[in-house]
C-alpha cells in the first residue's frame, strides 16, 4: 500500500510570487529530495507602500529546504524575473541556469552587488536540457520583448510540465526565429501533465503585433522629421527595439547617442554578446553630440514610464546635466504606460511640449505578451491535462481560466491558485495540499524586511494629515510641570496662519494635563491617552482632520 | 486720440483655472465695468498633494473687482464646472445662471452648504439670452455626458465669443436633440471674434460614438445574463446612461435599485425635473431587494472609478452594509478609468472576481467629449478670428493649436495661454497684457488654504521615511542635561527588530549634545542642527534612508 502511494506521488508546484499580482515571478517545483526554482523576480511597490523601493519574495521555504534546492532556472532577463536574485542569493546560494543574454544581464547585476565570485552560473542553449536532481529541464525558444527568452519543459517523475515564461508568437522577429511551436506540439504528443502559461494580455482578443511593425513606424517618423533631433525613450531591456532604432538611424544617416545607466549597460552587454548589431562608428559619446547638427542625431534614452530619476524625465524637467530639450526636438515614447504610471508619463509629455518638443506616443510600441489567440495556440499544441494560469492579477487568472475551459480543459483541472499555495499534481490526482510563506518583503534603502505594515500605516497616517508632538517635562515624585506643554507640528497646517488654532490646542492640552495631575495619576500611559484624545477631539471639531498626535513626557529628578 | 483708443478697447478673457490642467474650469470675461464668470469648477488633488481633498480656484481677482462681477454663467452640472461654487460664493456672492438640470444639481450642493437662501439663481433655456452688464449671453443646446449642457455665445462690445463648454456631437442623443449646429453656423456668418473650445479628446482622431450605442450593449448584456443579478457602476451625473440602464431593466423585467449618495441625489433631481423617465413602480428601495430573485434586480451604483469610499468598492471589499457580492453577480463598469485611477479600478475588479462575480468593463462606455472631427466641425461652422484652446493639459492645448492651424486659423491668432493670463481681444489686436493670481487653493477637511507647499513638502518627507524625534531637557543657565536625550520614531523602522540601530542612534545624539555643551553653547538652533546633522549622517550610512529629524529641547529653571 505504502509503496504504491509513493509511486503515485505528485510533483509539487509552489509559486512564491507572481500570482494575484503583476511582477515578482518565482515558482518552486519539488519532487522528493529535489527542488528547482523558476525565475526570481521583484515587484515595484503599490501606491500605499510609502517609501518602499522594491518588494522581493519571501524564500523561507527554500531556506528551510536548502539541501534540496538544486538551482535557479531563469526564463529571461526582465526585472520581474531576475530582480530579486541579488537579495535571494545571499540566503539561497545555488547555481543559475539561463540563456546567454539572460546570464549576461544577470552578471551585470551580480557585479553591482559584489556577488559575481560567489555565484555559479551556466549558459544554456535553446533545445538543450539540464539535469537538476530528479528534474530534467529543457529550454525552448520563444519570443518576447527581450531577446533570448525561453519557455521551459520540465520533465518530472510525475509527468511533463510546460512553463511558458513570458512569451508572444512573433512570426517575423527582429532577432532570431519564431517561437519553437513544433517543440510545443511534440511535447503535446508525448503528453503534458500541466501547463503554466502567462496571463498578462489574456484580456485582449486577437494577436499581438510583430515587433517588426514598430521598425516601419520608426522609418516613417525618421523620414518625416528629417530636420530635427530625434529622441526615443523605451525600455532599456528591449534589445530588438533598440536594434530597430539603430537600423533607422543608419538608414537616415544619424549617429546614435545612448543615455541612462540601464540603457548604457544593456546595450553594451547585448552588443558584446551579439544581440545587437551596431554599424561601424554609428555610436557616439554624449559629449560629442554638440559636434553634429540636430538632424544627424538620434538619442536613445530611459524614462519612458515617466520615472522621475530617469534620463528623459530629467531632460523634461531641465535638470539633466548633458541634454537640454529645445524647440523642434522630436521625442518618441516607444512604450505604453504601465497601469499606475499614466500621470507621470503625461507630466513628462506636458513638460516636453512646453519646451517646444514634438511628442509622438502612439503606434510606436507593441506588447511583448501573448493575446488570447496566441495563448489558445499554446493550449492547442500542448493539450495539457492541468492548467495553471500564472503571471497576473486575479482578474487575469480568472479570465485565463475561462479561456482554458473554452480550450477543453475541464473546470476541475484548472487551478487558479495564490502565491504560497502548494499544488500537488500527478496523473491520478491534483489539488492544493498546503501553504508556505509567500508575502512580499519590503526593501527600503539598505533595509530588507525592517519596514512592515505598522511602519507603513504610520507613514500613511503622517502623509495624510501630518503630526503634532506634545512635549512636557514633569518632576519625578511631585509630578510638577517643569516645562511645557509645548506643541510642535509638521505637515499639519501652515502654522503662521493658524496661530489661534495652535494656541487653543495648547490650552486643550494644558487642561487635560491638569485634570490628570489633579488626580495624582502616575500612570503615564493614561496621561498620554488623555492628552491625545482631548487634542484629537478638538482638532477634528475645528478642522475635520486627524493628524498623528505624539505625547512625550520627560521626567526630571 | 484717447477716445479712439477707448472705442477700440478689447474684451479681456481671464481663465482662473482649467488651462494646463484637467478640471477647475473657470474663466472671467471682462469689458470696462462688467465681469461675467463662466463655470466655477474644482479639481481633484494630484498624487503629490498628500491629504488634500479638493483644489479650488483663487478668486482674488474677482474679489478685488467685486463691484464689476455680474454673475456666474454655468455650462453644465459636472464637478469640474460647478464644484467650487459653495466655496467661492462665500466670497463672491453673485447670481447663478444655468439650464434647469444644472440649476437643480447646483441647488443640491447649495443645500448641503446652507447657501440656498443667500444665493440668487435663474433657470435659462436653450436659445434664451441674458443681459449681464455690457454682455449678452445666449445659451446654445449641446450634447455631453450630462443632460442640459450648454455652449455659450457671449456678445461683447468687442465682438462675439463662442465658448463650447464640454461637448460632443450626438446625432442620436438619448434625451433631447442634437447640438444646435445651425446656431453655430449663424454665429459664424455674423462673425465670431474668438472661439474657446474644449480640448479633452483633441488627441483622438475621428468621432465620439453616440451615447445610444451603449444602450444596445446593455440590452445584449441583460439578455445574456438573464439568471443573475446585474450591478452597473457609472458616473452619477450621467443621466442619459442611467436612463438607458432603466430602459434595459424595463425591457427585461428587472426592478431598479439605486445605491450611493450622489447617485441617489442626482437620480431624484433628474427624475423630478423630467430628465429621466421612470416607468411606474420600477424603482424599489435597497431594503426591498431581498424580496426579489436575483434575475429581477439591477443595482445602479457609484464607485466606477474605484473610489474607496464609494458604494461598489465598499461592496467589493465586503464593507458595504446592505449589499454583499455573490458568485454569479454580473458587474458592469459603465465607465473608463480617468488617468490615475487605473490601479484602483483594477483592484476593485480583482476583489469582485475573487467573490465570484463576472466583471464586464469593455464596450459599455462612450466619452462625453468631442474628438478631432467634431472639434473641426465647430471650427468650420463658427470660423473664428481667434482660437483659445481650453480645458486641457498643455499636451492637449498644443495639439488643439495644431488642429486649429489645420483649420486655417493663423498661428498668431491661436492663444495657448495659462491660467491667470489676461488675454485682451478685439478685431484690431490681441495679446496677453497681464497676469492675475490663479494658483489652486487646497481644501483639507474644513481648512481652505491653510495647507500650502511647505506643509505638503513635510507630508511628502514624512511619508517616505517617517520621522525621529529627539527630546532632551536641559537646566536653564547651567545647561545640565536633566532628562534624555530620548528618541521616538514613527514610520521609520520596525523598532523591535532594530534595537541596535536605535541604541546607537541615541549614542550619536548624546555625543553631539556633549560636544555642544562642552563648548558652553547657548545657541539652541545650532545645537539642534548639530544633533540633526550627526543623526542624519549616521542613519544614512546605516540605512540609506533620510527620515525627518525633529530635535526638541525643553528648558527647566
Amino acid at each position: 500500500m505504502k509503496e504504491e502511494n509513493t509511486n503515485k506521488k505528485g510533483v509539487k508546484v509552489i509559486p512564491l510570487g507572481g500570482l494575484e499580482q503583476i511582477g515578482m515571478n518565482i515558482t518552486a517545483f519539488e519532487y522528493e529530495d529535489s527542488i528547482i526554482v523558476v525565475d526570481c523576480g521583484l515587484s515595484f511597490p503599490e501606491d500605499e507602500m510609502l517609501g518602499i523601493d522594491l518588494v522581493i519574495p519571501d524564500v523561507t521555504y527554500l531556506k528551510e529546504n536548502i539541501s534540496k534546492v538544486k538551482g535557479f532556472v531563469i526564463t529571461h532577463g526582465h526585472e520581474d524575473h531576475i530582480g530579486s536574485l541579488p537579495y535571494v542569493l545571499k540566503e539561497v546560494n545555488v547555481p543559475i541556469y539561463a540563456t546567454k543574454l539572460t546570464i549576461g544581464i544577470i552578471e551585470n547585476k551580480l557585479k553591482e552587488h559584489n556577488l559575481l565570485k560567489s555565484t555559479k552560473r551556466k549558459v544554456i542553449k535553446y533545445g538543450q536540457s539540464i539535469n537538476l536532481g530528479c528534474f530534467r529541464i529543457e529550454f525552448i525558444r520563444t519570443n518576447h520583448s527581450i531577446a533570448d527568452a525561453a519557455s521551459l519543459a520540465i520533465f518530472t517523475p510525475a509527468g511533463i510540465i510546460v512553463h511558458t515564461g513570458d512569451f508572444k508568437v512573433d512570426y517575423t522577429p527582429v532577432f532570431g526565429s519564431t517561437i519553437d511551436l513544433p517543440r510545443f506540439a511534440e511535447l503535446g504528443k508525448k503528453g503534458v501533465l500541466a501547463l503554466l502559461c502567462e496571463s498578462t494580455n489574456v484580456e485582449r482578443p486577437g494577436y499581438t503585433m510583430s515587433e517588426r511593425t514598430v521598425g516601419k513606424t520608426f522609418d516613417n517618423i525618421f523620414a518625416e522629421n528629417n530636420k530635427n533631433r530625434i529622441i526615443v525613450a523605451t525600455f532599456a531591456s528591449n534589445v530588438d527595439r533598440i536594434q530597430q532604432i539603430v537600423n533607422s538611424a543608419e538608414k537616415y544617416g544619424r549617429k546614435v547617442v545612448v543615455e541612462g545607466r540601464s540603457m548604457v549597460n544593456i546595450i553594451a552587454t547585448a552588443t558584446e554578446l551579439g544581440y545587437i548589431t551596431m554599424p561601424n562608428n554609428i555610436m557616439i559619446d554624449i559629449e560629442q553630440m554638440k559636434s553634429y547638427p540636430d538632424e544627424k542625431i538620434v538619442l536613445i534614452t530611459t524614462g519612458s514610464q515617466g520615472e522621475v530619476m530617469a534620463a528623459l524625465p530629467r531632460m523634461a524637467a531641465s535638470i539633466h546635466k548633458k541634454v537640454s530639450i529645445k524647440p523642434g526636438d522630436t521625442v518618441i515614447f516607444s512604450s505604453t504606460p504601465i497601469p499606475g504610471n499614466e500621470k507621470s508619463v503625461f507630466k513628462v509629455i506636458n513638460e516636453l511640449s512646453m519646451k517646444g518638443a514634438k511628442v509622438i506616443f502612439q503606434d510606436t510600441h507593441v506588447s511583448g505578451h501573448a493575446c488570447q489567440e496566441e495563448i489558445k495556440l499554446i493550449y492547442a499544441l500542448t493539450k495539457p491535462k492541468y492548467s495553471i494560469p500564472i503571471h497576473g492579477e486575479y482578474r487575469h487568472l480568472i479570465k485565463h481560466k475561462e479561456l482554458a475551459q473554452n480550450m477543453g480543459i475541464p473546470k476541475d483541472n484548472i487551478f487558479v491558485i495564490s502565491s504560497g499555495d502548494v499544488l500537488e499534481l500527478s496523473e491520478e490526482h491534483a489539488g492544493v495540499i498546503g501553504k508556505v510563506p509567500a508575502q512580499g518583503i519590503f526593501v527600503d534603502g539598505l533595509g530588507v524586511g525592517d519596514v512592515g505594515n505598522i511602519v507603513l500605516r504610520d507613514r500613511q497616517h503622517l502623509s495624510e494629515n501630518g503630526l503634532l508632538i506634545v512635549v512636557v517635562t514633569l518632576e519625578k515624585y511631585t509630578n510638577q510641570v517643569l516645562s511645557g506643554p509645548d506643541i510642535v507640528s509638521r505637515g499639519f497646517v501652515y502654522v503662521r496662519e493658524s496661530e489661534n488654532l495652535m494656541d487653543e490646542a495648547r490650552n486643550v492640552v494644558s487642561d487635560a494635563l491638569e485634570k490628570c495631575l489633579s488626580k495624582n495619576t502616575t500612570d503615564w500611559g493614561k496621561m498620554k491617552n488623555e492628552i491625545k484624545d482631548s487634542l484629537s477631539d478638538y482638532l477634528w471639531k475645528k478642522t475635520k482632520r486627524n493628524p498623528m498626535i505624539l505625547p512625550i513626557i520627560m521626567e526630571v529628578n
